[in-house]
């Protein structure tokens, strides 16, 4: 990975504007696969931070200083919950001051865990009120619903401590003995704590980010945004500008629509910290897509074959708008098309795959790209 | 309450022995109404540390400086699962630690949060290891399920921040905003966490440890259980001996023995925090002692009238050696006596009974003193 890889989407170093904060919302509402939270949400409260607070900064991999500290800021949950529970807006901020007490140093920078959804934003909303830079990476390159689900975690860097606040201003600060312990504490304390937690976690140096992030993703996001705004300004077509703007990058070059047709059934439940669920959508002649959730979209089937595998990239995009649906959003009578696209190496490397391959999942069966799936022409 | 009137057990300031260990033990599973978890197990521990470790000293409320920092140690769990799954033995230090790295202050005392069972050893242990000095009080004067079932609580002495620890030494440090929170986390961290957590919290000045704890609780147990332990060695009547020790003092004079049978039902239930059970005890004529458990006994109806209820203390006790048996070593066959005594003033006020009276554990019935349920000559 190599930050030459990732077009400049011109965030560079000006301050974020309101209108780039639209556009990032809606490329990671592509790259969240359909979790991560809703970026509408984050969208809003973002804005709001940035007209009270300080401009923000988004700074490449390669500008932060190899000892500089980092820290990752995350909301973590059900994201249906955050659709009824909004939250009070201070919980990050908290979070993040609680874990510098604890390692006794501020911090320099922070990033995302996850560049999809809401999670793309909330470093940005803490920016804002604190007046720190950005990194313009993450830990995934899109969503993943668990904790160790991060290229930090695959590099050996510990998401503990990390310090949890829910909208009450309760504070948890953990630091377990593995990733998964963390995991497996946020599980239960998710349900503890109301069902969304802002989070601060994975103090990385500069020279980990270097390392061990995902770098560009926040830059790309705004590029799809941007190009999915452009689109419907011009009234050119959506799904052609959002392919272009995938397939002028590095990671998600790759990029397809493998179905489109009508939401005819999804089942949902939320079982504490995830969402599961399944969704059914009805294509022309017959045929069927069924789409396996797990806060994100995991696995697309059409006809029970699989053409699409996690950990590459899976959409659901409104017909009209091209808008990326998150899972929560998925409803009955939607007419839909799917995308699926490539994710960056790094992330389908075999210490990656041990971690968010289909079998971290309980899914029995190979990652297979999605280069492979599609069938030339097909 | 005042610290003259409890008895001076001798423990002063001499150092303990594992002698007195022992006692303290035997006193605090009495105390412990049938939980606070096996003093047993804490008796092992202790004593293995007293020998490694420093010099134990025991000191009254009165000599601890104002503005000392009195930490209290506290294993948090259901008491069955220490049975199969013994502490690693720094677990605690390992909380104080931690929540001293929090407070940014080091401990000067270290107290108990209730006398009874295993938890009255508790500090006693990592006395022995940091080489601090314990204060003889506790919160509860005698064993209670739930966090804020403390004299510190009724005082308005928050229970967080709050370090836990487990076994293998993954470390969750809560801030909440109630006392309430921090029970309602712990439910669901017990769960995460294993069953059996090591904790320090309630940062009390020494003013606030003179102001709300119960005093004099660790001498009394020492006192019960070294009366317990002569009267063996004497052959004498262990309870004449138990019911003279607890009647030589303030807080536990009205002490009776209200049944005797053998057990004919034990029900039990560990639901993660908490231990849930019946038992039955069959007595002579065809009458029945049926006792509700939540960790410690709560209420005792001999033939369906209410004999001795909460806070109260009820214990049941071997029929040949006046040994209290708790609440998870309750067995079908075992032929016992059932003690009733009455509380500190401190545990019985309105405030207290608000919140550890019969309505806080879901009882409908008010609280009734044990020297009013008890009959002249009954």
């Amino acid at each position: 990975m190599n930050a030459a890889a990732v077009p400049d989407a011109g965030l560079g170093s000006r301050g974020l504007t309101e209108a780039d904060i639209d556009d990032i919302a809606a490329g990671a509402a592509v790259l969240g696969c359909g979790g991560g939270g809703d970026p509408y949400v984050g969208a809003l409260m973002t804005r709001q931070s940035l007209r009270g607070g300080q401009p923000v900064h988004v700074v490449p991999p390669a500008a932060v200083p190899d000892d500089a500290l980092v820290i990752v800021i995350a909301g973590i949950g059900a994201p249906p919950v955050l659709i009824e529970k909004i939250a009070n807006g201070s919980e990050s901020e908290l979070a993040l001051r609680h874990l510098e007490k604890h390692l006794g140093r501020r911090a320099e920078y922070l990033m995302s865990a996850e560049v999809g959804g809401l999670n793309s934003l909330y470093p940005l909303q803490v920016a804002a009120k604190v007046g720190l830079p950005v990194v313009d990476a993450d830990g995934m390159g899109r969503a993943f619903p668990k904790l160790e689900m991060t290229s930090f975690h695959i590099f050996g860097i510990p998401v503990t401590p990390m310090a949890l606040v829910n909208e009450r201003g309760d504070l948890v600060l953990m630091q377990t003995t593995s990733d998964f312990q963390a995991e497996h504490f946020v599980k239960h304390l998710a349900v503890a704590m109301g069902g969304i937690m802002s989070s601060a976690g994975f103090s990385l140096s500069g020279a980990d980010v270097k390392r061990a992030a995902v770098p560009g993703t926040l830059s790309i996001c705004h590029a799809i945004g941007g190009a999915l705004r452009q689109a419907r300004e011009r009234h050119a077509d959506p799904f052609a500008a959002l392919l272009a703007a995938l397939r002028a990058t590095t990671y998600y070059r790759h990029a397809h629509l493998i179905f489109e047709g009508k939401v005819s059934d999804v089942q949902r439940e939320v079982t504490g910290r995830w969402s599961l669920g399944q969704a059914r959508i009805d294509g022309p002649g017959g045929r069927v897509l069924k789409l396996a959730i797990q806060n994100e979209h995991l696995v697309a089937r059409i006809d029970g074959r699989t053409a699409a595998i996690v950990p590459d990239l899976l959409a659901v995009l409104d017909e009209d708008s091209a808008q990326a649906i998150t899972a929560e959003q998925l409803r009955y009578g939607q007419r839909v098309r799917v995308l699926a696209a490539s994710v960056p190496p790094i992330m389908r490397s075999e210490a990656a795959l041990k971690v968010w391959g289909p079998q971290a999942f309980g899914i029995d069966e190979p990652f297979v790209p999605i280069e492979q799936l599609i069938a030339p022409g097909g």
